[in-house]
């Protein structure tokens, strides 16, 4: 049966099998410490034109963000993430696991809003019982969001002026950042990125890669002793050039932007089938995520058809369901959604 | 220049290889409910002959440890293992860092001895002030041990009763599991491993996999909702079959354990050129990894012609070296040592 | 100038000062082992109905809060409140830096509805993510509440057996529960308590001690080793008869109770005069907290002559102000409101 | 029957109560904003001869302990003390609850030395797997130790000389500063003490207070939003003003310094009695604490006629006891001892 499920329900780019099926036995020092993973780095480096940068590859996103989040906060502060975010909803509580609160603001369509940061910040900071209370301490955002929508270049602009008025920093999850920097909707280019957060990271596992997640700390600002922590997280892998050589494959040739932009025009194409069938969109995206609605029946019909995510409630009758797109996305498959619907 | 420097320095045993590129697009559930996995698991069960064991992949070796850990221990309760102990000197206090003490007593040839261990809980239980220590809850040893040494039948049985007299689970490290396993010293059947503990895994990064290892409750006794702490400590792959298929190909037709016994044969090999040489054996190990003592400056010579490592200082002019085999190495490659030495 | 600040600014009830005086050179053992600790649990016990309750004397709100509720909770775990709770709040993040998440409910007038937390743990097992999130393990609630409002027998009944369906202890934070049940608007009693909730504590602290709180785990049920958590919270008292002397005087002859309704009763008497000069009620409190609504100029006059606090902005131009009784407040600094309202 | 148990079995000094009793009924601020902290923090800050510094109070040794440590350590970095230090052995894992490792060095009478310090400095960096290991971050000592032994300056010196060439800050845990300041034996005056670490705490518990522990940080070095700390650690008092009453008290007209050395005196006469009686020291401590040797059975016998602690086992038919004198002991008990003896 066709899916839509998910972005992580295939193996890797070939060109990533291909990679390591030829350098299966060479003999390279662990724990990253590789050629592989170097060059990975200075390609990820020159992509997002931060040649200062520290780059980092762990092995999967609820490891990146606790691991990353937890290295920059003290104890006594907590990181402030929208009511939907991926940290406070689908992680198990990593993040408090390491001793940390998720405060929270509202979404606007999965997105923080710079006007609701600053509010919160100002009325924090107002109150005289702040002591008391969890210190905010990093501003935690997804790009793109849970719900496949982007931040436009002046929405993140702002959103990172309010942190840095706060010195704040600013991370940035990118489990699906491919899918967000090649979006067609999207006005931030990869080199202006780094400029616009503190630390980010640039997907893998959802965008190409077996595994793996590569963190940039955009300005040299990488925790002193980073390297201690993702051993301490157990997140340090010990053939490490795993990581490397996939990174390295995905930074040749632009490889990892050419099949996001291939995901995003897939979902493009169904998007648009979607609207000619006459349904409702749930949420635009404008990425690889696509949220439709449709009544409960019709849903539980489909699911005999094709495979997708029922997704959350919209009314008693109704819900809204997610189709999701990736690099390895078949035009065929998308046109026989149209027999399908 | 040949390498006896670890067994993570290859990639992974080519069947593996090829069984990621013949599986690459199928689309299958993600966190290890697809098949692969399932029957990676079943396979395990079966050499392992638990039916009723619950098995869970993990990616690395010290995230494995703090994930079982913490999970089989309550907050007031601390780890028992030897000093030398991989938990407590080399995973960056991973184990601490989820609240836990590791409790220490000495080691044998880093191997913890049955009297060492009931001597430790009856003064533990004998002294009044008890209630103001850490409640000891564990037993952490590791077969082999970061010495390569292994335990017989009759000391490991006596460290499970003195384990089951005070009700404290017996977790054992398996890192190099295969290479213990297969070892012409062990005389521990595959089968019988389960019954002298309460938790062990099996190593896949150091015996041919590209990363992974298996984690067998042995009787049904996985800590409930083991899946949901697997993920609040940022150890569960999103493409969980990548680890099932791993385990899937090593436990078809005795791979796993082929693999270790060539390691293993291959450093009797090595052993013997070094004693033929003249060198005197550090700690006696009848596993893949092997330790000899040597002048500095000896050390420092063959440092220019092959890869090993320094393991700690013996006297103010003598250090012992490490040389480790695997699945990988090449007979040629241990002739070739006879001219180097 | 007079103060209705809050319950905790004089220091005790003189009865207890008095002991303490008494009994300054007495010898006794430490850590609680004393009979002065044994004679209050016993008290306590008796004036609650519960000749098997396992009771603790722990030195303050936060850290009893903290130490229960870790305790209770296995590591996938997270605590229920509501929005308002003390816990999520005012804390500091004491709950998560143990490694657990507050889960959060909307609060009615600082209740947690029995109706929301079954809709709540519904939705949650309906989820088919579920065991991506936190799993709720406790639920915690405070009587009275940060607004001084009370649950009614019927309320806390309901909300028990929510908590009862899914084997969810209840824990109750009754920092200020004397003033709760000595209500005119309470309808239960002591000994009804326990059987509502598994675990609650007997604030000392707020009400006429100068520290202390008393847990009582209603069934028998303090979790193994309580005694070995508390010393690694940093709770434990050396001079542990401080806790007991002071428990033991407040449950001698009914003094605790007998202290707590007269706060009840100058609060009312403030409420009263507070109503009769016209004053808007912002959520109205049985209990000796009282909130009343004013505009911020209105506000701004009065902190020159009386202590109070500002609670929380109502609109541009109004907040909520907060008074509060204590055990210690005397009829006249009530009457002479009159004057300065 | 006369107790030489410890120093915190009987209540405060009777100038403490009598001023709890004078001030019981005024009303102050909470969370020791009010003048009493303010005032007690001053004559500390005087009394150590560092006007710069900053003075917290908090409860008890062990809170005082981890709050401090962890405070003071980044996620990746542990605490080294001796193997018989207080943090290790007796706060039931407290440091490690935080997620920090207690790295140890071997006691020599209960001390560290600074030549064992500088060779485990040196020997870890030196080691090429550090960064796989836990990285020193804080050095603890206890000044009078466990054993009663102090630090000569020259010895505190030289610890806090390799502290400073590894920028490492020495932290002194002071639970029985009082006795070691005050000893005989002792070259280092309190205004020098504050020169030879980086924190310290005067302890009060066994010190004639009820209870609290005075934490300075040297020369403005306490960790910012150190109050917020103390709140998350449960270990702040909402009626703070019973510290700074206590401690205010304490540091009038040099009371802290008289009882303690009245103590010392006490513990003299009493070694001076077990000497004339022919009893073997254990570990000659110049403090309060005091080590002898006997057999089991003459400590048996002892137990029927005085209290004190069967401290470790010497051999097969000899034990170690110790004997505690404090502010509140008397002469004719310890002259009493004669007859027992």
């Amino acid at each position: 049966m066709i899916s839509f499920e998910s972005d992580y329900t295939e193996g890797a780019h070939p060109a990533i099998l291909r990679r390591l099926v030829e350098t299966n036995l060479e003999q390279t020092p662990g724990y990253g410490l590789d050629r592989y993973s170097e060059s990975a780095k200075e390609r990820i480096r020159k992509e997002f034109g931060v040649p200062e940068a520290d780059v980092f590859f762990l092995v999967g996103g609820t490891q990146t963000n606790s691991t990353v989040i937890s290295s920059m906060l003290r104890d006594y502060e907590g990181v402030i993430a929208v009511e939907t975010g991926h940290i406070g909803v689908h992680e198990s509580g990593a993040v408090e696991y390491t001793g940390h609160k998720v405060l929270t603001l509202p979404p606007h369509e999965g997105k923080m809003s710079a006007e609701d940061l600053r509010a919160y910040l100002e009325a924090f900071y107002a109150d005289g019982t702040y002591e008391h209370m969890v210190i905010p301490g990093m501003v935690y955002i997804s790009f793109p969001t849970e719900f496949g929508t982007i931040y436009s270049k002046a929405e993140l602009t702002a959103l990172h002026e309010v942190c840095r008025a706060y010195s704040i920093p600013l991370f940035i999850d990118g489990a699906r950042l491919g899918y967000g920097l090649m979006s067609e909707a999207n006005d931030i280019a990869p080199k202006e990125l780094p400029g616009l957060c503190d630390v980010f990271y640039v997907g893998g596992t959802k965008v190409g890669a077996l595994f793996g997640e590569a963190v940039v700390f955009t300005h040299g600002n990488a925790p002193a002793h980073f390297f201690t922590t993702i051993k301490q997280h157990g997140a340090l892998m010990a053939k490490g050039r795993m990581l490397g050589l996939q990174f390295d494959t995905l930074f040749t040739d632009g490889l990892y932007f050419e099949i996001a932009r291939h995901a995003d025009r897939m979902a493009s194409l169904l998007k648009g089938i979607f609207l000619e069938k006459g349904y409702e969109i749930f949420i635009d995206s404008p990425t690889n995520q696509q949220f439709f609605v449709m009544s409960r029946q019709r849903a539980s019909e489909l699911h005999s058809k094709v495979r997708f995510e029922d997704w959350c409630p919209v009314d008693d009758s109704r819900i809204a369901v997610r189709f999701v797109t990736s690099w390895a996305t078949k035009e065929e498959n998308v046109l026989a959604l149209k027999e399908i619907l």
